[in-house]
């Protein structure tokens, strides 16, 4: 103490990352385009600047004695060239981030350590994903379908698309004129369920493995959480996380969204960050994700995992117009809003926690107060 | 939303409050003298400034849709003014401040309303306090001295002395000419341990009373504080200070430090504001007293007081020396650290909760992790 700690980008995660070090006692420093970034409204230590450019991370890097990210969506090789050139270390690695921000590197890596997933393969232009419908359409047997998504920056379903027939991969012809990193298409996997575990290891390769939960998606977006969830594959699930992490030497929190399907559980995608699925933490842990991020940044060691209640749920707050939101707090759940300038429609605005005794009633406690809300 | 609310003044306490504040998604504004104060870390909404000069406070209050305060020294007439001047309200009431920073008409309350403290004096001059000194232990059979007080800006035992006896009375002599707003002097009570309640009262009326605890003070400071302590006056007490809160129509949040002695309990002083006696409900209570003094000078709905657990115990951690602290983080216990720029000896740097199954093994906890902190 007084340890300094870099955020690069300035929205909710950042935000909330801000809140918690500070509380911690650290200096929080953020690097963002805007003053009124969510970020950047709660600290002091602000930034403006763009996190893609080298000398403004130089200069953002020199403050601080450690930094971390709220997005995968960086540069990684200028990431690496920042840290190399101020000796500020950056966790979890640009270079892992790198890897992780393209959905072929990732599929690929989660290949090399037998972690199971969807079939895919590499689709660079529109004759690609034809013959790999054809193809793959002939070898499963139960074939669905086909999901292609974008390597890069594709999130919140921006950048992905459900190819159910022939006529729907036709259809996708003008998206290989836009996009330039190219695509990946996936098996379609039919789910019962969406899941999400997150999970933090640190350079004294503690692991703490977050409860598993089940996460509700709308339109391709996080609409709400609930937890913990039991699974008899958990197990054998966090076994091989922790080896993956192992071998890469992982540094930092990492969350996994997870398709429970009628052949077990496998990983759709995975964040290398605090993570929307595990906001819950906040009011539902003793240690909520945002703090263990710090701590395994900063190498310290890793409190226990420690649940308050038996249930828990999130639910997030979208907007829906663009005219300002209007809040009515209800005092049974707790409210995280996000400071951001401006309501749009589908927009995360802000989360509410809410814990009980089990994850259902804290499910519908939020849905009840949902009213409070004018987005 | 969104909403502002502006803290006057910049000090742990501020802090804590911008931090929850934040969390709930109001703009927190500071006003305070310096940008390495421990709230002006920690917004983006920070001014620099005299809290005790009215063209400042106007122009900070004409920014801010709500303020309150961290110290009840404030000037309130100053105070009063700015808010007539604005329209901007401030709550606590400016004039109950007053009302409550001065030793004598707090007493004079406290005896208005019918809640018990030790009996007072008003002393102005040496030659007021000997007489008192020699009327009251001819009263009192269980005569056992005096506690002479400043009426003004006495807190952790600045302003405070003790008199067992006539020498001991006779070496105030200089204090007099220091002190220019007079004392009390209040009998010296024998007390088996102290107590703390802090209370909530928002324009709706609603009340919350946050657990009983007890507190340590060690040099006449805050060391410790343990709890729920479960006692039978309680109930009465809290109708007592109901009743007091409801006919002064007080708005905010209120500590009571309290005796327990033989006769029962007594209230030793208040403090208008958040309090280091309430620090443990950041970690102890589902909602903490820095959400229940926002919410309540917001006119919201208050929450229930809900612990997380049957035990909880708060630790201050205070500077021993003018080094650069060394903290080892025990990951058992939550760390809130004030990010002061200068350790020295005796001042409040942070603090540390831990909740348990009960109270001892909570603050035995605390205890034993005192070794990781090196200030």
């Amino acid at each position: 103490m007084k340890k300094s700690i870099g955020i690069l980008g300035g929205g909710q995660l950042a935000r909330m990352l801000c809140l918690r070090g500070s509380e911690m006692g650290y200096e929080m420093h953020v690097l963002s385009a805007s003053a009124s970034d969510p970020a950047a409204q709660v600290t002091g230590f602000w930034q403006k600047g763009d996190v893609n450019k080298l000398n403004t991370l130089k200069s953002f890097l020199k403050k601080v004695d450690v930094a971390t990210f709220e997005s995968e969506f960086l540069n990684a090789e200028l990431l690496e060239k920042a840290h190399v050139s101020t000796g500020t270390p950056i966790w979890p690695k640009p270079s892992q981030m790198g890897l992780l921000q393209d959905r072929l590197s990732q599929k690929k890596l989660l290949e090399k350590y037998e972690i199971e997933t969807s079939p895919f393969l590499a689709i660079s232009n529109y004759i690609d994903l034809k013959e790999a419908y054809i193809e793959l359409s002939k070898d499963f047997d139960n074939f669905e379908g086909l999901v292609l998504k974008q390597r890069k920056f594709g999130y919140d379903g921006y950048g992905t698309f459900i190819l159910k027939t022939l006529k729907d991969v036709e259809k996708t012809k003008p998206i290989f004129k836009k996009v330039k990193d190219g695509f990946i298409a996936e098996l379609f996997v039919g789910f019962d369920r969406e899941l999400a575990i997150t999970v933090c290891r640190n350079r004294k390769k503690e692991f703490r493995f977050l409860p598993l939960v089940e996460s509700c998606q709308e339109n391709a977006r996080c609409l709400w959480v609930k937890g913990p969830v039991e699974h008899p594959e958990l197990y054998t699930l966090n076994k091989k996380i922790k080896n993956f992490l192992n071998k890469i030497n992982y540094i930092g929190i990492i969350s996994f969204e997870l398709f429970e399907t009628e052949q077990g559980l496998i990983i759709n995608e995975i964040a290398p960050r605090v993570h929307n699925s595990a906001h819950y933490s906040q009011d539902a842990l003793f240690t909520d994700q945002f703090s263990y991020c710090i701590q395994a940044i900063n190498n310290e060691t890793l409190p226990p995992v420690e649940p308050i209640s038996d249930g828990f749920a999130m639910y997030n707050l979208l907007g829906s117009s663009s005219k300002k939101p209007r809040l009515k707090l209800n005092p049974l759940v707790k409210l995280h809003w996000y400071g951001k300038a401006d309501n749009r429609k589908g927009r995360k605005m802000g989360h509410i926690n809410a814990v009980e005794d089990n994850a259902d009633l804290a499910l519908r406690l939020l849905r009840k107060s949902l009213g409070d809300f004018n987005l």
